[in-house]
């Protein structure tokens, strides 16, 4: 296969424009789209509609070209956002175009990109073994359209799944059936949880043996520092995005990872960018930081409430939110290293690297 | 004079145990401390009370040591509090003790500061030359105090002032005079301009025939680069504290500073803790960053509403103050440079430095 | 004419479900659908994108019903929203529909509602005379459209009007035109304000002897009673809502009106509701709230500071702005007296009542 | 006993200017106070601190009159703040006064006041039995000391208790004991629930045979409707306030209370006032309102989410807390009918009243 990836700028949630100028102009092939992977100006929460509206309005300007219904286009493709630009953090997505290819071989491989969903997730399933499974097959899956053989390719996997609601809480009542939690917000660090350790399942990180229901959310010494995961309501089965580098696969691109050590760890940043094969002394250069295409960075207020021995206020701040916080200063750190602010940061990190660690992965031009 | 710089962390507006143990493990004497300049961690805006609670605190403390009262403490030294610790920034202060010392001569000099506050501002001179004129005054007896020749061994001066309030309006109408706005918070801009201008003039970076009323919070190619101003209801009077090397001031520390070209200027940043005389390759080391006593910042957001050219939501944003983001952005870029996030950034950069531009000062250990 | 009034609810910014099942149940002809007024969930700032959100959802709904473009549908229909949910305040939106009728003559007249939009207001216009005799000469046309000859028979004017963004402010430049303001943020008074006076001078409640572009914005004893204006970046005309009762109206709802004095005057709301011919003692039953068909009301910080010679925090907060503390009060009292928090409160208040005092008006069930 | 109550409005948390007056003016001798309960202009979460900064501002100039260090203040005087002054509450005081009296006997007795605290709740017992226990036996002293036979003529008992913090937490680790919970915020909702159990059961409104730890925060269906408690990280013991009218008490006060169904119950407000003698029809009169001393009052979220079958966004909203959606709404219903916003009005309801009912109780002059 090969990869595409084009960033473009939004003005607003609602902001299709520079996308329809790169298609209008020719520029990709809106057919060969596969995934959009972006940021809006929401205050990243609960009520943050600002995610459900460049769903729409994206799938709007999609449906024209393709001559297909805005549903259809939901089909097609998965969006993925994330809000809450805070600080230097600039709305933008990160559109994804796969075209097949029987090119390949090239040395070190090149960006690839799988994405499968699971069955629907019942409710009283949410956050147990059962999602835990199911992700991981879906992982496997990617695995094998990738054409990726070693798990040690693998540097970055999004998976978007479902959170408890009032209505699914009220639906497995119904039923009977026990859940989790019965507090929609509660919800997330067991959805995001066991979404990530199905992706360590997945990749062969976590033995089977170690996990039951009891260690989700719980044991953190379990899990993969590739996943990136995240919980919506609007959701009822889980979609994986898994991008690695491949033999089979063409294309300008490659991709790296590396682990933060906390919120400010620039040394993390660059080492993703040398992981993905962009080298550099010290920093980069204007001319190394043109061939970043992308970022992706989860950020989290560290548990102790301290970073390098400094107490933060993240924690305790009544009117904005820890991951607000972590997100405007994570952002800025990469931003400050890649001296592109357009990046993918969002928050929640269960079973994603070990706990106050982050992912960060790095799409590089060749 | 002998210059000491002590940190201290601060585990709520109130925790003063750290300065506290300080003094009672006799590190130094309470009778020599001049000056306190801090972050605390309320919202910033007009209604953070945690600045006022700081004060109180440290007064009580240190009336204690003193025998004196809080009053009196209050005379003899400067508290500057800066509310606001967003993203990784840490509460704390920075205590900075004077002595008399025969000692000097050394190369390059060391950090000497001196203390001045200029007569009480009447409401109709706010934000207009004759405030201008006043600090300028003070910076030059701060000169002469320091016995710094060369303004250009000046690197940090920072000013607290008054604004207008409903008070001191109503007394302007009562006596019939006119002010340069009405509005409180809207006085802010007029305040800190004004100051800074009154710094500039002080220091020979600008000619005062290029100064009238009419171009104070307009002007903005005229500025100072190493003014740092701020202003509150609670002050009659400004109050200069100026920071620079001098020939005549032994201890252990010198300054330097630099110009930020924006919220991820971490070459900036590092230009200032070379400036300052600590050498290094690419980054810091953690050597190195022992070195670093104290970092003094402002950020603000950028006019334009973008950074290298990306769109931030800094100024749009109706839930989270603009100054609020730029902070949590500095401040993150500022300790992924030093290690510490226990710095001073503000916000507010009128005719400090160039419009979207911003100062940075570090204080290090010889 | 014949206006009918259907509030429903809205499960978020984009939720149309309850239009949807009014419209399939046959409740109205969606081809009578006129105007629709609501308020969505959103901050009620510049970066609340829940109004867009539900202007579009509501297009894409009624363009499959009308057979037409959701262009087409933003033509034919009137959208006014207020973002804000503050307290109790329940996100809705009340339908006006709008049918021919030989009808009326009947006492008192009944509800009468006239839509009428102005030519585009330049951004050198917004703000001044230009803009205030416009918006006047389109209450005149609503005037003969709903046959109203008494101004006393007029209720409630709503004006939507466009404000300064960096776009305009950039094409006056280009054309050499000087504004009234080059703060986007700040152009919102005058832009509310003109507007608010040219409901006064077209219902001939100001002399325009009186009005000049000097006084906008700052002489705040001319005002209407009955106007409540907004502005927008998004719209380039103004668009005027007329609602008052007339003799040449039939239908089943009256409309009348009061002024508020302070967010605390749950009398002035009683007021209103008498005033719009629903008779009560004390406080209305349940029964009688069963005939409040919706209200309408504005709602504003004092300028004092104060209500009822006590200070609250609404303009020294800096957390939360003053508009969302003045909506969340305003809309708790209007709620316990009518016993429903469907209720459409907004912000700004310039030129529409007295300084601190505020407009509401209420459509009743005959 | 004689009761007096003395309402001081505060300029800012630190403003004690208007006591300071009235104790200058002789108005009553500030021996005399045992308890001040107030509102302060903070955001009300975990990092409000114009709480502890109106304590040590009224410690201070109390210590000046009383001639005694500010600590001993503390420890004759009880003060209770509840931050967040959302919508029109107003920043202030009441100040309460005992005197000892031989008068007594006239007819429904007067206000009575007694204030007892439990020994220090270890971490481990926090929001368990052993608390409701130790709270359930300061209650029964206070009826003791206020002659108090009938539990039915308590109207209002306010609990201050402690909350688990990082400390105490690390404190039971140390000591190998259990906790409720190991979330600081999460043990709020035990420790304001074991300490209104407490109430209960000192008033025989529960049976003890009903109670255990297992029900605490869980089973909602036991409660005491006049308790009012709070928790705060700087207790160790538990500090009860009882107000009731008693045979044996004198002075110019009685305080009845009532049940808000919700946060627009306007009738509930006027039962409180009617239950404790204030007579009126429809709405009190401004000479009715001149008699009221001070209302006492709790607002909190619906749980379901709606308020009279309208959704609000009290529970979704990210950007401000639902406890400050709930006080602004109810805190302006309240002035609405009593004209005054200088009132009480907190939140968090765990076993006061019935979930999403909420305790309010007024002091009214004879």
């Amino acid at each position: 296969m090969e990869i595409g990836a084009h960033k473009v700028a939004m003005n607003a949630p609602s902001g299709v424009s520079e996308l329809e100028r790169l298609i209008e102009a020719g520029t990709f092939d809106p057919a060969a789209i596969v995934a959009s992977i972006g940021k809006t100006e929401g205050n990243g929460g609960a009520n943050d509609f600002t995610r459900g509206f460049a769903t729409l309005s994206y799938q709007l300007l999609l449906a024209r070209f393709l001559e297909c219904s805005p549903e259809e286009v939901g089909r097609r493709i998965a969006f993925v956002w994330s809000g809450g630009c805070e600080g230097v953090l600039s709305p933008h997505a990160t559109i994804f175009t796969r075209k097949p290819s029987s090119a390949g071989g090239l040395p070190g491989g090149r960006l690839a990109l799988a994405i499968e969903v699971t069955r629907d997730i019942r409710p009283e399933e949410a956050g147990t073994m059962a999602q835990v499974e199911e992700v991981a097959a879906a992982v496997k899956r990617c695995l094998a359209a990738t054409g990726i053989t070693d798990p040690a390719d693998v540097h970055y996997v999004q998976v978007k799944g479902p959170l408890l609601t009032p209505a699914s809480i009220a639906d497995a009542d119904k039923r009977g059936k026990t859940l989790v939690t019965r507090d929609p917000n509660g919800s997330k660090p067991y959805a995001r949880g066991a979404t990530a350790l199905g992706v360590a399942l997945g990749l062969g990180e976590v033995e089977v043996a170690d996990l039951s229901d009891a260690i989700i959310a719980k044991r953190f010494d379990l899990f993969s520092p590739v996943a990136s995961t995240s919980a919506g309501g609007e959701l009822k089965n889980c979609e994986v995005l898994l991008f690695g580098n491949s033999a089979s696969a063409s294309g300008a691109f490659r991709i790296g990872h590396a682990v933060l050590a906390d919120a400010i760890d620039a040394d993390g940043v660059r080492a993703a960018l040398r992981d993905a094969d962009l080298p550099f002394d010290c920093n980069p250069t204007r001319d190394d930081a043109d061939r970043i295409a992308a970022i992706f960075a989860k950020a989290e207020a560290s548990p102790t409430g301290a970073i390098r021995g400094r107490r933060n206020t993240m924690l305790s701040d009544a009117d904005i939110n820890y991951e607000r916080h972590a997100r405007a200063a994570l952002g800025a750190v990469i931003a400050s290293v890649t001296g592109d602010p357009a990046i993918f940061v969002s928050g929640g990190t269960e079973h994603q690297c070990a706990p106050s660690e982050a992912p960060i992965a790095a799409v590089v031009r060749v």
